[in-house]
């Protein structure tokens, strides 16, 4: 919000900070999607899409592989390989994207089939409602992204307006989608009997949501500080043909 | 994530977008509080401190007033004053923090003595868990930026490292507010016995919910985009004074 003093990209100490919150937010990433297969995994039935009664629980396994971490992992992408040539990093970020997209897709494919098996009406809660919008935003973002920094003809004037709304839009929509996962495992949590006195069951679904937020926090602290931003291969007059 | 090339702040247009995003933010953010007591206030009970059956209703509404719509504003001052001498402006931000804060306690307390008087367990749900969290977090980020940005002997090269970090932690910190408030009025609903069938009082729930999302969005995008940057009125080497 405001002029700062940028903090040197090659600053030792800044890059040895950097690194170390990379691998945390990795392992974050990985004990959420572990978590996740196992709150459903060993307390709410299992996986299978053949027992209509478990269907759903492909829905919270594939959001968190798909819309947190391989999204997470996404934008990242940029500043891990600061240093490197822009292009493959472009298309390693643009692949991530459709990966965690397509998990998403399956994992809504799942609530509606087990939301049909069982006669519960589709998208009743406020989840499925800001979800489904959360969806439909991170799609308009990929093909919006995918047209304008991959087409070739693209004109960098065009693509320097447009940067600073998709970064913005893209790490706010993250953040969003950590907010999404939260309201569904509050649903997932009141569903259960126990509620509310905490059993295992309970309590892991917290946890949960708890290192989501952490897993977020890392991820939305490395792309959003400005010491940590991507360092510039080629002068301005070049970069153009660079980057076809 | 990337350099690009910053809209002149002085361009004409961007103020106008600049402008018309303001007053939808704040149009916004008043239907979110109407919306709020509308729906606790006609559809929930009402609100009162001496009937145990509604102290609750305090919780959301406050919660709201201060901890979405004043931080929402507290964070836009910057943009919308940019043009404007700092120390004013660092003061309102100062204050509507605060206030938002106070408001943010009266209504945990609310929520705490609700559950008291109707013997519910306190802090067993995830919306308590990642609430109190982000509550604490607040109030770690309002003494902080107080004490590196208000205390006249702090220095400029430290006001420089913690800015970025008092900006990025604080505008996730909005957003992530945002998904808790999507968890809280998810409980809400679910504990309405017409769920999952939608009637009048669960529309209206999922709808604040929307309209949260949409605020918070609005206001994240216009302190995030480059373009509404602050404009610097003093030179670097003699802003430590005018700033004392």
């Amino acid at each position: 919000m405001d002029a700062y003093d940028p903090i040197e990209p090659d600053n030792p100490r800044s890059y040895g900070v950097f690194m170390a919150l990379v691998v945390i937010s990795q392992i974050l990433g990985i004990i959420c999607v572990i978590l996740t297969g196992a709150w459903l995994g060993a307390y709410w039935g299992g996986f299978s899409w053949t027992d209509s009664r478990v269907i759903f629980n492909y829905h919270p396994l594939f959001m968190v592989l798909g819309l947190v971490f391989l999204y997470g992992d996404a934008i990242l992408v940029y500043r891990v390989f600061r240093n490197y040539h822009k292009l493959p990093i472009k298309v390693l970020h643009a692949v991530l994207h459709i990966l965690a997209f397509l998990f998403a897709v399956v994992a809504v494919k799942a609530v509606f089939e087990f939301h049909d098996s069982r006669r519960i009406p589709n998208l009743y809660s406020l989840h499925s409602w800001i979800g489904l919008v959360a969806l439909v935003l991170f799609g308009v973002q990929w093909v919006s992204g995918l047209i304008t920094f991959l087409v070739p003809q693209m004109p960098q004037s065009l693509r320097g307006a447009y940067l600073p709304v998709h970064v913005s839009f893209g790490s706010g929509l993250f953040v969003f989608i950590i907010g999404v996962c939260i309201s569904g495992i509050t649903e997932k949590n009141i569903f259960s009997q126990a509620y509310p006195s905490l059993e295992t069951r309970e309590v892991l679904g917290n946890a949960l949501g708890v290192c989501l937020v952490c897993f977020g926090a890392v991820i939305y602290y490395l792309v959003t500080h400005p010491a940590y931003r991507r360092v510039e291969l080629v002068p301005p007059e070049r970069r153009a043909l660079n980057q076809q």
